[in-house]
């Protein structure tokens, strides 16, 4: 099951609903346009089919081809940015291949269709690359999409990938591969849909990063014809065919006042009534600690302390770790009230090894030893990371939470605390695992806060690997039995009167942060991308709605259900 | 961390005391012998050093010390049963082997002295079976055993493995391999203790066969010396080194006392004071139900289905299914108040692939594609399988209870309950997720009865691979964060007036048992080995101490003080 198993329905703005997993927020309404087909590739003879005389003005035909590709992704990848842009250069880059445009020519000398050379060059060099494995094997997938693009240029096929509509236009899919999604228009696609994918796949990726509203997962997709008239809430994650067009009109009208309230808030975080809930952000370096104080962030909620171990071939100095935390540290350092920095100390482990210490060879590595765990076979590491820690404090005159990832009972805890306090440091862990949410009261009798990790907690929850494309619909940071746990850990964290956040997915859910704050959550830690849609939807409610939301939420039967519960008791709508 | 981190305490007996994980009820107490060190082998220096008059006696010399070994195993052999005595047949058939043989000698007749020779065979023959893979690659192990023992024969070394002591001892050990095991002779070894392992390590599986006291996981082992006096307590898992005599004698006469009880008892499961808890068998085929027919059991509490699909290229017929579950089933029919069996749906995927069925590769798979969520890509397995059920029911006269492993959510039980009931059967599921133990009420609101399944809503509200012995301790049934998942289940089973049963390796632990009937347990199915054990124990406490003793195991610290809290309530001590 690769989507979200439920009936269409009655929508509320008429029209027959769909529903998926919203991943980019915002309302589009539009006709329907799809990627067109990958061209038809030509049979491979083998025989000279072309005279000798005729072998020259082949070649020109084939050269002039592989020019206008060349030119129409030179052309993309210069209207792109970021990712989009390197994934059309890289295919540009291919098409002036001297070594794959020579594998053609010879093809072409011999006798060999230009159609049919293309083909066969490109399997030569597949398989080559394939062989040579890692980065080149990845260009498998560019060297498809070329050969694709030469063929259709050649044969007077469409172009494949997606089309470039005359009015903007909902895209609709089974799956976006890179090289679709890499030319996208963001001006001419108002909102996108697919069969399949999870709220971490390709699709939702390049969307978030191209601003477009998103459902992915969504059943019944296929049935929906290009031309019709579509309404897609990245909201609430329904996809509505032929809706009422008046009321459809509304929704879009009503994304774009929110959109508005969005840029418009600058923080800090707290209801209409007042009640506050720190908004902060996500980073993993200093680049990103500086972009996160520019948002309306209070400071970060989650430092990510990865990136400076997980390339390095030897475990780097204490001083240089040191002088990368306190580069985050600097970046909120002198705020009103005092910076707040939550540096998570080094999870790896599992699918992140480290290179300079052994990592065992796991059936499970997402149950197996990683985060916290590592330091009972090696201390070390985690010694020494909590002495650049407080040296990086120390140089930048902050006072930084420091906390430890999967930790699953009260005495980890106090180990871990342990060893921070006596650094002078304010001790946390993350709550990731359900016994430790189970447990949250007692562990917050060895710490002063608590960090909630919806993503991990979900995936150990409902026993579904977050990473796992057929059990999407399971990975959803509506499950209500997820949210229970959540619940549970905010009550322990108001009845011990300390700081309970949380740093997961769910935090980046503009309406899920409301509720989140009705259980009694302190703080929302999410991508500096979302900070602002985050503090402008609590902005916009009251307290008591939020804890409504909450309890209704928690109560519901499934993800749609608890969103709806939330959506009626936060907007009325 | 391979071993519970617990600092050794004074320990009510005198003497010093470690903890480790009990694995074999019962208790010994005596001198410790250690297996002998593996010999040292001689270096290949290849040079033909054996002069060619001397070359006949030379292999005279490695005949005779074949002849000793061989004979040495097979007499082991005789005196062992079941795996045990498999193993050292094998390894005694290898010793035979003219195939081993003949290259022995070839290079005794070319100058190589024999010990050497037999190094150089035992590599030639040791990567000609790893090239063979499969079956003939385990046999490398009994090989490399069959080496060291030639070896030692052959240059007056002591015989590897375990020693055969002079008076009844304990084994104390890193971990025993299976060649260590194969020869231990029950009569002679009066408990095992182990720094490593888990509860299904080869030493735990190896030492419950044989019915030998076992604790493993033991902290601190390695520092007692040959020769010492401890006892080991394998219903605690407490080891105490140097205890006073009288002290250890008496704790000795105790568990004989209960051994006695265990032997007596023929059911049926009610508390002393008449509390019924029915006592159920775990089993996977005919045999095995009549086996355990034998027993006190009342019936089947789970009968894995695994068996008839697992090593099948075809998925097996209806007729064939139902011929299969029809003769588990006529194992408890015509029984007083009707026969109770508790199928449990097919749980493959993951570790456990089908042949004739696709399985994902899996980056996690204990958290992918497996037992219920395979029918939703494959839904005719499951389909065809509830047929077999239903016409294996009718032709047997019997009313099967059905369940289905691994399932979430009430959406997923609703949906199972419903195609067992359209085939007039009796619809339940596993409790295994923690999701689903969370919304145990509301399952119940879909399905007949629960059964929870310890092993695997352990690894889950751990995070713990359950097969990773660095992460053991944490995978233990007395884990209070577990046994509070359990007890929200339990209860939800009493306020909806329907069975709750346990049938995970919790109740197969005498004491957890009764503090599972605490909780409002149902029923407790366990292997057949343990099901006196489990009766006697809930046959000797009151129900009121139950519900004591279970609640002040959820309120417990950590496992060890779970267990402890346990036996205070139930056996005062």
């Amino acid at each position: 099951m690769s989507s979200v198993a439920t009936a269409p329905t009655a929508s509320a703005s008429g029209g027959r609903a769909l529903a998926g997993i919203p991943v980019v927020p915002g309302v589009g309404a539009g006709s329907v346009i799809r990627p067109a087909e990958r061209p038809l590739l030509p049979q491979l003879t083998g025989e000279p089919a072309v005279s000798e005389e005729g072998r020259p003005a082949e070649l020109e035909r084939f050269q002039a081809a592989a020019g206008v590709v060349a030119e129409r992704l030179e052309g993309r990848a210069t209207r792109a940015s970021g990712a989009a842009a390197e994934v059309l250069e890289a295919t540009a880059g291919l098409a002036r291949d001297r070594g794959l445009l020579a594998a053609v020519a010879k093809r072409v000398k011999s006798g060999v269709p230009a159609d049919q050379a293309v083909v066969g060059a490109a399997d030569q060099f597949s398989a080559m690359f394939t062989q040579l494995g890692g980065l080149m094997a990845e260009r498998v997938t560019d060297l498809a999409d070329l050969r694709d693009r030469l063929v259709a240029e050649l044969t007077g096929q469409a172009e494949p990938g997606v089309p470039v509509p005359a009015v903007p236009s909902v895209l609709l899919a089974d799956d976006l591969a890179p090289a679709d999604t890499a030319g996208l228009q963001p001006e001419l696609i108002l909102a996108i849909a697919t069969t399949r994918g999870g709220p971490t796949s390709h699709t939702a990726i390049i969307a978030r990063q191209l601003g477009i509203p998103c459902v992915v997962a969504v059943a019944g997709l296929d049935d929906v014809a290009t031309g019709q008239f579509v309404l897609v809430d990245g909201t609430s994650g329904e996809v509505v065919i032929e809706p009422d067009r008046v009321h459809a009109a509304a929704r879009v009208e009503a994304a774009e006042r929110e959109a508005a309230a969005v840029a418009a808030w600058t923080g800090p975080g707290a209801t209409a009534d007042g009640h506050t809930v720190d908004v902060l952000a996500n980073v993993q370096d200093g680049a990103g600690a500086r972009k996160a104080a520019a948002t309306g962030a209070q400071g970060v909620g989650l430092f990510r302390t990865e990136l400076c171990f997980l390339d390095a071939d030897s475990e780097p100095s204490v001083a240089e770790q040191a002088r990368i935390y306190g580069e985050v540290f600097a970046a909120f350092a002198g705020r009103e009230g005092g910076s707040k920095v939550v540096l998570r100390t080094l999870d790896a482990g599992s699918d992140k090894p480290l290179k300079f210490a052994t990592a065992p060879d796991e059936e499970n590595p997402a149950l197996g030893v990683r985060g916290l765990r590592i330091a009972w076979g090696q201390p070390g590491i985690l010694d020494r990371q909590l002495d650049a820690i407080a040296l990086a404090a120390e140089q930048t005159g902050t006072s930084p939470w420091v906390m430890a990832p999967m930790v699953a009972t009260a005495a980890e805890a106090r180990d871990f605390a342990t060893k921070v306090r006596a650094r002078g440091l304010t001790a946390g862990v993350m709550i990731e695992i359900p016994a430790a949410a189970l447990h949250a009261e007692r562990i917050l009798r060895e710490v002063d806060f608590l960090s909630i990790g919806t993503n991990d907690l979900c995936q150990y929850t409902l026993a579904a690997d977050r990473l796992s494309a057929d059990l999407a619909h399971l990975n959803d940071p509506w499950q209500p039995a997820l949210l229970q746990l959540v619940a549970m850990t905010a009550a322990a964290g108001v009845a011990a009167g300390k700081p309970v956040g949380v740093c997961g997915e769910a935090a980046a859910d503009p309406l899920l942060g409301a509720v989140l704050a009705g259980m009694g959550v302190t703080s929302l830690s999410c991508a500096a991308s979302a900070i602002s849609a985050v503090g402008a939807r609590l902005a916009q409610v009251e307290l008591a709605a939020c804890q409504k939301a909450a309890r209704a939420a928690v109560a519901a039967d499934d993800p749609a259900a608890a969103r709806a519960a939330a959506r009626e008791s936060l907007l009325g709508v």
